[in-house]
This record gives C-alpha cells, structure tokens and sequence, in this order.
C-alpha cells in the first residue's frame, strides 16, 4: 500500500477483524456491508467507504467473502508479518498481559519480560523469562526489538522510555498512564488510558439516565 | 447540561483533564488555547470548539483558568457526582486494578470485588474485599451499584452480562476482549480493546518504517 489511511479507519479495522473472526469461527463463508454494519452499528456506506482503502474486497450483489476480507485486513494491518516485543514491568498488570493477552494474534511475539525485583527475575511467567531491568539495553542489542509494552509504576515511565528509544526500540505500548516525554519523531506510542476509558462510561451512564 | 455532547468531544474531556492535572501540578493558573493545543496535538481552534461546548470558560486574550477548567470539565464528566462499581474477577487483570487503579479521581468507587476460586474468596486486596460471584445479585440488590467491571474469562462473559443486568446494574466496564451479546438499550458497555491498540500500534509502527 502506497497511500496513508486515515486514522479513524485504522482504529476501525481491529474492530472488523473481531466481528469476521466470529462469523469466520461459526462458519459463514460472505456477508454483506448491511450486515456488518448492523453488527458493528455502522452504515452500510460507512462499511463501503472504510473496505474500499484496501482495493475493495466486495463485490456488487453478493457481498464480502469472509475469509477473504480478514485476509485482506490482516494484511493491511501487517498482522503476517511477526514483530518482537519486550514488557517492562512484572506487576499485576504485566503479569496479567503475560498470562491472558493473546499477543500472537496480533502478530506480535513476545520474547522477553523484565523487572526490577530480584525476586522475579529468573522466573518464568507462561513460557517468558523475566529479566533484570538492567539488561534491556543488552537484550535490545542483541535481538531485533520492535516493541517495549511498559506495565510499570508512573514514576519510572520516563526514564524507561527514554532508555528503551535510546536502545532502538521505536514502538511504545504505554500502559502507565502517563503521557511519555518524548519527540514524535523519536518513537510511535500508543497510550493505553484506561481513566480515560471509565469516565466515557461514566458519562454516558449519566446521560442515558438523564434521558430516562 | 441539557444538550448532547458529540461522542469526540467525550472522548478527549478526559485527555483535557490529564493535561490540566498536569498543569495545575505545576502551579500553572492560565493556559491559552494555542499552548493546551501544542501539548495535546490539537489545533487551538479545535480546543475552543471543545471548550465551548460547556459554555466556554475562555476569556479572550486571557485564556483559560486552569483550575476552573479543570472544575468544569469534572463537572460535565459528572466525577464530582460518585458512582459505585463491582469487579468480577480477581485474576491477574483484575489484581492489576484493584491493586493500582485510582478509581475515586474518576469518581468511582470500588465497593467489592467477586470470583469463583474459594482460594480468593474472603480475602481482602488493596482494601477491597473478594466475595463469591453466587454473591453479585444480593450484593447489586443490597447496594447502590452502578458499574460492573468485567475481568473474567471471555467463557463467562456473556452469562456474567446477563446477570449483571438483570440485577439492575446499568453500565458495564468490559475487559473480556468479547463484545457482549446485549441489546443497546439494556446496558451502558465500555469496551477494552487491548488488542486493537495494540493492532494500531503495529500499524503506524510500519507506516513509519515506510515513510522513512
């Protein structure tokens, strides 16, 4: 793909690629953009307009092939192509991810965890080692290290950050809560901001009950 | 407030909060619309349409007051206003909020959380205590629960949902990774997507390694 997709569509494709798996898993081989989008509450010509960045994968009068379009989503979202992560930070949340999140779904591999607290370090948590937090740099250099996952407190967000791009890391999976101090041009950093998630539930809560 | 504010704007209240707590943690008082903007990547125009949804607590050629910014944005986000929650589901996800989540600066707050393991049942995390999950419906009748947050196994969380909402609780906080199978007018469903950020992440990752 040569040309930019804008980033509502992007945020959107990981949501389409949920909805084909489901269809994919109970077998339905085409479905057409009126479906989806009643699934997903979008517009059939939303669901048009979004597909057709990809080359569009539809055809007229018979809908969208399953297998197909996840393909095609896949694809374009490069999940084929594997990329390696570290995470930084065995706590609860870290260990949480370690056990739980399926990362190779997302075309990620997840080769290492590192920790500052001597009693978790040379331990294994679901088949990944966790290191000491000094050995980042060395780890980084010695292997190709797409992404680092910080699961660790406020406080060390920064200076972590810091070293891991200095390091070569260019991907940031930020689940600290705090925004990074970095350039733009230094590292992609995507913000996992769950308050942010809570008070949008809060809000619309409140105004469906004030609706009442 | 009787007017409805688009879902955009909710969704970047809380990131005009965070940078506000930071400000007014540096004893910042004012703020023009061009500096909130450079720091949050927005367009200064962009924050006074926002802004102005609220009726606008910008003066010209003053700025903004950032701690009565900061009051009303709480205030449309209705945080001053508490509401409680129940977590179902103390695994390590759910470990990780109890734990480290500060639920009462998004004004909730955290009455009890629930599982099935008899091993975690009666104990008590970060002051919270864990009941048995045969326990939500009393617990939801005996008390004021507004939000259940889901960090459960994607197997139990449909069943979960439908318990939850036949007890009366009206909003959900839902980590499973799986949309919940019920109707939109039955309860309020925040999802978290960990995978889809994570999918984007990848995404402008390449995107970049292309561009350079």
């Amino acid at each position: 793909m040569k040309y930019k997709i804008s980033g509502n569509v992007i945020r959107r494709l990981p949501r389409y690629l949920r909805h084909l798996d489901v269809l994919a898993d109970a077998g339905i081989e085409k479905v057409s953009s009126g479906e989806l989008g009643a699934q997903m509450g979008l517009t059939p010509s939303q669901i048009r307009q979004d597909l057709n960045c990809f080359g569009g994968f539809g055809q007229q009068g018979y809908g969208y092939n399953v297998l197909q379009l996840r393909e095609g989503i896949q694809d374009a979202l490069g999940v084929p192509e594997r990329v390696g992560a570290i995470l930084i930070g065995a706590g609860n949340l870290g260990n949480a991810l370690l056990t739980n999140f399926r990362f190779s779904q997302c075309g990620v591999r997840l080769m290492a965890a590192f920790d500052t607290d001597p009693a978790k370090i040379g331990r294994k948590v679901n088949g990944t080692y966790i290191f000491s937090v000094d050995a980042v740099e060395e780890f980084a250099e010695d292997n190709n290290v797409d992404i680092a996952i910080l699961t660790l407190p406020q406080a060390a967000a920064d200076e972590t950050a810091r070293r891991v791009v200095a390091a070569g890391i260019r991907g940031i999976w930020n689940f600290t809560g705090k925004d990074l101090c970095l350039d733009e041009n230094e590292a992609v950093v995507e913000n996992v901001h769950l308050s942010d998630s809570l008070l949008a539930l809060r809000y619309y809560l409140r105004s469906e009950e004030r609706d009442l």
